[in-house]
């Protein structure tokens, strides 16, 4: 694309779509001061956000922050003084007990072929004990479901590797649908194998890159049955086992993980306010998680998001606007590996029920902005919110759906609040989700920025207007 | 973002917005039939697109496609090849005298301070003489605009550089619009200043981007005076260079330009065409630029629009569809510094007139689609299309916006042709837009394909429907 003569010429027809920072067509069911004031949020963000500068220092100094290590810790103290240097209201913290579980020495995964062994690039999954001492070494059966695991069964299964590889489905436009149609694998296929007798689980990374870059993640285990070593492949990596594999199914491979689960650790929600002018005792929250996996600087998954999050309250701040509700802003723990945190707010939120009227989670990484998805025990909230669409429009915000916000609001919606979740364009997120590639420059500004606005400007609408 | 069980039962109440491969919620103004059509040109393209290997083997083989280059040269034999390889009707060329300016040997910006010259990042613009024996040293006046020259006038400005330094505007949601605001600095800007007697140019780089990457550009001179150098600063070479100035108003620059202008190179546009079945002599055509910046690979611009409009042809191949008017792929040559592809094809075109019923062009990257712009000299194309919102909405593309489709088929437009161009999402363009950053790797292959899936889905509309 080029900006010559006959390209400028062609834009004063009206090739430019989007907005303006002013005037826009305004909003047929809002005033023309309503529109101003949405895009208010996005101006602000788009010349003067500040996310992206902190997304820089919270995972250049705290990668890696699983629940139970030092880097969480480390996190949770740059969250209160980052809240307490914006001139709020009240930031304080919440008491959370969360599970500890460390990955150890790094893991190691060999393909044992007739010309030796050949190094496959893995990542251990979040609980995976250690395997027993000098490793763990056997035939690797291949399957595509935790229903041919139950066929195969005991006979065929008892000492083996299970292998779980089916492809994340390449042909569904939102990509979490299709990491939600995989995930099952990752999620409960080592404990369903060791039911069946397998000694060790290796699965096929949930991604739709195609790199030799390993995507870690939380499984779960069956009580009464053992505890068994699992590992994710690389696409790369889970491809060559594969061919190996059709090659000569007896084929072999040695694995050597280190993982321990330690007692609980303490840790905190972080929490922010600024306090509602009419309506201190209702609040507006949104909130995204300061924990992410081990390996991962957890640019995207959520720094995006405990970023964003923060960026609401400034750009309230910045233009002078005093809510008429409390907005709170949480940080919440360990949503990566049990969901204490937002399992202790929730209980805390109970005790004093009807305070919460509206909760904004932000876990899809920062991407540039799509929509929301919005869910309500008292009917469909995101077809109330339906009348703000060309209000969002001009700044590519375009669908409200029906959902449940995301796991750290979730708890909420259960207790009857109305919950939302920020929807960002997902193509990109699983080439980076739990890896040790989501890195900063993964993320660009502007998308951040965007996405910051979108909620602030979600959440202003909410608090003048109700929902 | 994790994927435990909480998340998978939320799931099921709907969190998951978007399409799944089938069902989709039908279109109301059309049959399922008709979305499950449009549905399976996305997910061909997301499960087979062959557009990212392409764009691999464009860029990789033939960086710096510009006009009389042997690289462009060697683009063109690559296109004729892969559409010659895909058992189409018709594969030809079209000849097209095209302009030919060489960058020459490195440029060179050194900012001079009591400390030394210091080096400013930056790139000749297209056109741009060599500056004399020994290069150009002279005071530097930084303004803000076109107008601002003028009133300074010659008195001011005789033997100086003039400092293009006006930024791009981050508020506008649509970064083309902040593109088209702020590029009569580089367009026209040298031209302008020499009619004022500066000896030379600098621009602030057209980019959204903070960093240390300068964006060439064509620029143009006016008839009478004479062609000045002039080069494009990254912006922290722009930053440098104002806080210079904003110390001693007398600092000075010296440039070193070697750009030269040969007389005009032969070159072709490339074509390759599906006959239609019904209406062999009615033409719908895609297409894009092969040409690049000589210092780019090229891949957002227009690499990625080349291999789209190439998948184009090969997805109804794909899908076994006959269509029923002929459907054409053009690669367009010269459109960064030129237009002389664009205006010969025009031209032959006008030589058959009424041949062509609709063209689509896509060049503005290769990101996740979002809408299209289209141009009729018949009244509101854009609003006619609007009836197939719904069936596009699934997969992301949901509007349909006042336009011109694009440099290349803008004279069809003129013509009273029907146009259209892809709008992808513009936050990330401008960051890599003419430098050598517009690498492949800042392409992602589901948003390439998926950008592709849409244009050819609104062909197959408009073949099968019309508009």
């Amino acid at each position: 694309m080029r900006h010559c003569l006959l390209f400028c010429a062609l834009l004063s027809l009206g090739t430019v779509t989007g907005a303006q920072s002013a005037p826009i067509t305004p909003a047929p069911s809002s005033t023309d001061a309503t529109a101003e004031a949405v895009n208010r949020f996005f101006v602000e963000a788009l010349e003067h956000g500040q996310a992206y500068d902190h997304l820089r220092d919270l995972t250049t100094q705290y990668p890696g922050r699983l629940a139970g290590s030092k880097s969480l810790e480390g996190a949770v103290r740059w969250g209160q003084q980052v809240l307490s240097a914006m001139n709020l209201d009240h930031v304080y913290t919440q008491d959370v007990s969360v599970p500890h579980w460390e990955r150890g020495a790094p893991e190691s995964v060999q393909l044992l072929t007739a010309r030796g062994a050949q190094s496959l690039t893995a990542t251990a999954l979040g609980y995976s004990p250690s395997t027993p001492t000098g490793g763990l070494t056997a035939e690797v059966i291949e399957v595509q479901s935790l229903d041919e695991v139950e066929k195969l069964g005991r006979a065929h299964l008892t000492g083996k590797i299970v292998f779980y590889n089916r492809p994340m489905n390449a042909a569904l436009a939102r990509t979490a649908q299709a990491y939600a149609e995989a995930g099952d694998q990752r999620n409960r296929g080592p404990g369903v194998a060791s039911k069946f007798g397998a000694a060790g689980v290796l699965t096929r990374s949930l991604t739709l890159a195609h790199d030799d870059v390993p995507h870690t993640g939380t499984t779960t285990y069956l009580p009464g049955f053992p505890k068994i070593p699992a590992a994710a492949l690389s696409l790369v990596a889970a491809d060559r086992l594969s061919a190996a594999l059709a090659a000569d199914p007896h084929t072999r491979v040695s694995m050597q993980i280190h993982g321990q689960t330690f007692p609980d650790a303490p840790s905190h929600n972080v929490i922010g306010e600024i306090r509602g002018s009419e309506f201190p005792d209702q609040i507006i929250l949104v909130g995204g998680h300061l924990d992410s996996w081990d390996i991962a600087p957890g640019a995207h998954d959520d720094g995006a998001g405990i970023v964003q999050s923060i960026e609401v309250l400034r750009l309230f701040r910045a233009l002078g606007l005093k809510p008429r509700h409390t907005i709170r802003c949480v940080l919440f723990v360990n949503e990566e590996n049990g969901g204490a945190g937002a399992e202790r707010y929730a209980e805390l939120a109970q005790a004093a029920p009807g305070r919460h009227i509206f909760a904004v989670e932000t876990d899809n990484g920062g991407f540039a902005p799509t929509g929301f998805n919005l869910g309500s025990t008292q009917g469909n909230a995101h077809l109330r919110a339906e009348r703000w669409r060309t209000l969002f429009e001009p700044w590519g915000v375009w669908h409200f759906s029906k959902g449940s916000g995301g796991a750290d609001v979730a708890p909420l919606l259960l207790q009857g609040v109305t919950v939302a979740g920020l929807t960002p364009d997902s193509q990109r997120y699983f080439d980076y989700h739990h890896t040790a590639i989501d890195t900063i420059d993964k993320v660009n500004p502007r998308e951040l920025h965007l996405g910051a606005a979108a909620m602030a400007a979600l959440i202003w609408l909410v608090d003048t207007q109700g929902l």
